[in-house]
């Protein structure tokens, strides 16, 4: 190995893991190797011991107060800024590494990613992406951290319907300025992230209307806040605070109204249109409908982005959960022996933890090939490629994307949860680690598109490709990531059964893949039937859509983002030049992901005719069964992805074990201390109850 | 109605949320009187009407820090005390209404609650129930509020398995005097509330040895642990601070280790056994395990109150959850009218909220009923009735108890998180209220036995009627509350078949239950037959059993206690005197939690050929139409549950459905705050990046 990687993935001293480590099948510097990649192992240990020898980064021992939370995550964020992990050669030359950059700030803290991420690099690449060359100015001044940024986009009554933004930007050509303005409370910009107390200036949306009263849509504006010298806001902009929030609290996030707010012509970020000296407005695309595509556009790569947030996190918790189920020990068999079993010996304690193992692993995967297909694309459009094909990979990814968020953000939300309730009493102590991941990995479910609405997005995307298969056209044009290649195929996979009934035959990642490809055709079949079948009953397109979520959208997309997940791990699984082992034991962890998820499936298997009665016994057998043979592989699976101790901070989860005596240390901290208002506890109320 | 009801149970204001109650098919003052009981509302307004007057109680605009939560919530605790809302005649006369203290402060806020009733009630409840004319001392004394005390039973090392306790109490006969000594840091006492900084006593549980060397196992002892002159810790005693939690943070949990500590011999609960002046062991009971079972069996009302606590819980989500989808609006129909929908007209919002409003009434009413069970039993047991009869109730309780508390745990857990999820960004703000209840609630799946643990109890009791049945004799009497009486008629059942194929016949709730009376039948029988299987594999019954919880012993204990919710909302809907539009709404209420509820077993309802592959088609139709009726019906439904807006405390959830005027409020509370680091924003780093 090489002398870099040798010093990342040193060996793990002596302690009570040992016993589970020594047991794995496959190495598990290898498997780290493989999973993550050396570059991303460098980058992460580069970050992680940098900040670990900072002071500025020492970890809270007490929950900071909003303020203090608030002002810590701005200094820290500035000397991240400083550090430079991600220069800016490796954000064109390796662009795939900055996952890596923010999975390892984020495991550490993710408050201080997002503030820095608002401060300065949101706001760089809206300007660079939205606006042009009248904006390098302040992408300079960025650069430099003379001012900081906030992005303003949902308003108080609006957050998922951007087309009902009602902020409104005019034109007035006698000043060459724009007027923004909010009619009232509702239309307020809110949760931006640094508006609360931090930003000098903001990226704002509004309608853009010009003098001939004609209304433009949403457009993108560069405008100051806050006045740099005094730090008071501009005159015509109010700014309040939301307060505390369930987690991310260092960052302040705000609210804004405009009251008649003049700011000058060119602040608008004007690539995708502009409004020239007389008040005519020009772009360069006809339709309104494509130029807000495009405007939007920039927001899309959020997305991807919290699938590795979340994968980050339930890599975390998984730690957390798994270690501490090797260490902890209760109860035994009644042998007289008295030893006590660790709790990862129990079957019910590695069914409700090791489909989420294997979750982080088929994440962790996902995001490292999404993260190439994003790229790609992006480079593609940079060149100028093909527009035909160019727009085919931009709707699959968007349709990805819009399940694949919404499916990482739950598989993390529900796994914290599960690794806290897998730690018993411990586990809710702050000192567990899991309160911190839950809080903050909660919002992943919401910003950047609520979960349930945009799972519609993928079931849309589906549903236009099923009207191909309809018309016995090929769905292949439209797919070339191929994540739905498999819908040329439907007729003959909805007449297919399954034939399965032997536990071991479902070990097969491609049995699992098989079965998802059959439910998503057949709700595909169903859903397509179902609408037609509600507006046969005069309802309009909307309502009927609507009135078909629960039991044909919903499960529509989360099955092919599923399957989606399998494909990927698949691919993994069949490159030839992987070591035996770790194929071995991935396949193990592929097939229990993908058995535990297909369960939820039962009943369209069933309906559709594709399950016998008798199937989803050797399913739940297969699924006990694989619990069982990752036994012995469940730590060694975590040493290889676990960040390090120093960004784990559990005395749950350490690398080494010991668990009791962290726990030990953390409580010694504070022995013995008397509240300063002890006396009040002997000091009998004036008013004594007596028997 | 009764004057006193009037000013209870006041009009609404008008606002947004009178769209929907003017559709209601009830009146939600005769649904509130039902649901809740005339007295449990008439004790919830003082509380909560006497709470909001007091400056004392007035609500955090801030989290405190630690230090300030623990503070306040003591001295809360102390001034609750002194209001002495349930007063000992009520304890005794009317024991139900103690739930209804316990909601109304709960729902107001959780560690008040907690830190009073283990200062002085629980400690009196030990006191009374094992100890002896002895200790009436002590009693008067917490009664008098002279000393505060906590609970020590759990360790570092054992929370759930209580056998292996080994914090030792040695007999010396020369002093007349109990040794306490902890052998090491994972023996500590942990997790006892109030023992960080405020107990100055304490209950603890050791292992108690006689000068002849026996072990006489758990027993309890009353022991002063700090001097009540100085708060410092007696010699002898040590004590640790667990530190920040998830939540309940207003409630000090420590822990404790002792060395060579010093208690009288009187210290000793001695109601099931005692050691005389010369050292010899005696006891009422012969049979160690029974002495065992009746010192712990004061502990066993816990898991019945959490019951209702979660429900509390679950209760002042759902309020926020069902009252902002009624007046947040986003997206419509295309046709021009410009108007955006409430989010509660949109099936998945109803699919993903209405389950919980029904699951938040089936557990009132069950915590209602299974109260007043316990209650029985405590008076039977005062009364010293029938021992068979009383042994069959005991353990019947024990049964329910085990499976209702984890799944009211569970159903408030994730309720919440779905509320939250369902308010979208806005539910993420504290203001929200949603994160305290989560926090909170959290614990609830954890203490007085971990939810996964204690479901195998109910198994472990369903097992042992099941092995009656195979033997053809009735479970009757072992059934007395009628929790299981089905099984007599076991045979038949398993034979039955589902012919249910039309979506309204799933809205009968009975319909409901004889699935679920098959799903627990078939479990039960499959249960059996693998626990065998797997023993003639020559496991030994230990391990058997933990082979086969996953898919038999946990879907069997949840199927059973959720058909046990049916059977007691159907006692309630067949109760003659129900007004009929109240029997209605409660009746699709009741068929949409069943139904919601029964597609967690459609796999076995399959395997054990109850239902057709199509069959869960109808069901998930049925759920469609039920969100389809209940809309019109969910904000009266909240009404009549929900607690006052004082003690509910959230910006979304108020009664007057002003949302944006109290986000708004909330928000201007802080207006352009500047924050005092402000002028590191404009101030650039030193080493400033360039292009």
């Amino acid at each position: 190995m090489e002398p870099e990687l040798k010093e990342i993935l040193k060996d793990f001293p002596p302690g009570p893991l040992c016993r589970y480590r020594s047991k794995a099948s496959f190495n598990w510097k290898e498997m780290c190797l493989l999973i993550q990649g050396k570059d991303a192992l460098i980058l992460k240990h580069k970050i992680w011991s940098t900040l670990k020898k900072d002071p500025l980064f020492a970890h809270h021992t007490s929950k900071p107060t909003l303020k203090e939370a608030r002002h810590i995550a701005f200094k820290r964020a500035r000397k991240l800024a400083e550090y430079d992990f991600m220069p800016t050669r490796h954000m064109v030359g390796r662009p795939e590494l900055f996952d890596n950059f923010v999975m390892a700030v984020g495991q550490y803290e993710w408050s201080v990613l997002v503030k820095l991420q608002l401060l300065y690099n949101f706001a760089m690449s809206a300007l660079y992406g939205m606006g042009s060359e009248r904006h390098f100015n302040d992408i300079q001044r960025l650069m430099n951290k003379e001012i900081g940024a906030c992005f303003c986009l949902t308003e108080i009554g609006h957050g998922t319907n951007t087309k009902a933004m009602r902020t409104t930007a005019i034109f007035d050509v006698k000043t060459q300025e724009f007027v923004l303005h909010t009619p009232d409370f509702e239309a307020a910009k809110c949760w931006a992230g640094n508006l609360g107390e931090t930003a000098t200036h903001a990226v704002v949306f509004a309608t853009l209307s010009t003098p001939d009263g004609e209304n433009h849509g949403l457009h993108a504006f560069f405008i100051q806040i806050r006045d740099t010298n005094t730090f008071e806001n501009l005159p015509g902009v109010t700014i309040g605070d939301m307060g505390e929030k369930l987690g991310l609290n260092g960052v302040d996030n705000g609210v804004m109204l405009f009251n008649q707010y003049r700011v000058p012509r060119v602040a608008l970020l004007n690539r995708t249109g502009d409004v020239n000296e007389s008040g005519t407005y020009v772009s360069p695309f006809k339709d309104k409908k494509k130029r807000l595509g495009a405007s939007l556009g920039t927001l899309s790569a959020g997305r991807v982005g919290i699938a590795s947030m979340a994968a980050a996190n339930l890599i975390k918790a998984i730690t957390v959960g798994i270690r501490y189920s090797a260490v902890r020990q209760q109860f035994g068999p009644e042998d007289g022996s008295n030893e006590e079993l660790p709790v990862i010996e129990y079957q019910l304690q590695q069914w409700r933890l090791f489909p989420y193992l294997g979750a982080a692993y088929v994440l962790l995967q996902f995001t490292r090939t999404f993260r190439k297909d994003f790229t790609d694309m992006q480079r593609a459009m940079m060149n100028k490629e093909d527009p035909d094909q160019l727009a085919a990979v931009g709707a699959e990814i968007h349709a990805v994307s819009s399940s694949a968020k919404p499916l990482s953000a739950w598989f993390a939300q529900n796994g914290v949860q599960e690794c806290r309730e897998a730690c018993g009493g411990h586990g809710y102590l702050a000192a567990s680690g899991l309160g911190n991941i839950r809080e903050d990995n909660d919002a992943n479910c919401t910003y950047e598109g609520d979960n349930n609405v945009l799972l519609q997005q993928t079931a849309n995307w589906l549903l236009n490709l099923w009207s191909l298969v309809q018309r016995r056209q090929s769905v292949a044009p439209y797919t070339p990531l191929g994540s739905a290649t498999y819908l040329d195929s439907a007729e003959s996979i909805l007449k297919s059964k399954c034939n399965l009934d032997a536990p071991h035959q479902w070990f097969e990642p491609q049995a699992l893949l098989d079965a998802y490809q059959f439910v998503v055709c057949h709700l595909l079949r169903s859903t397509a039937a179902r609408v037609q079948q509600l507006m046969g009953q005069k309802l309009d397109a909307f309502s009927a859509k609507n009135q078909a979520q629960a039991y044909y959208y919903r499960p529509l997309s989360i099955a092919y983002c599923e399957a989606l997940f399998l494909i990927r791990m698949l691919r993994l699984l069949n490159d030839p030049n992987i070591p035996e082992p770790l194929r071995a034991v991935l396949k193990l962890l592929t097939a229990l992901f993908g058995a535990t998820n297909l369960m939820k499936n039962i009943s369209a298997l069933t309906q559709g005719g594709y399950f016998q009665p008798n199937t989803s016994a050797a399913l739940e057998a297969a699924i006990e069964q694989l619990c069982e043979r990752l036994k012995p592989e469940a730590v060694a699976l975590v040493d290889a992805i676990a960040p390090s101790d120093f960004a784990l901070n559990s005395a749950l989860g350490h690398s080494d074990g010991q668990v009791y005596r962290h726990l030990e240390e953390f409580m010694a901290s504070s022995m013995s201390a008397r509240p300063d208002w002890w006396q009040l506890v002997v000091k009998p109320p004036m008013k004594a109850s007596h028997l």
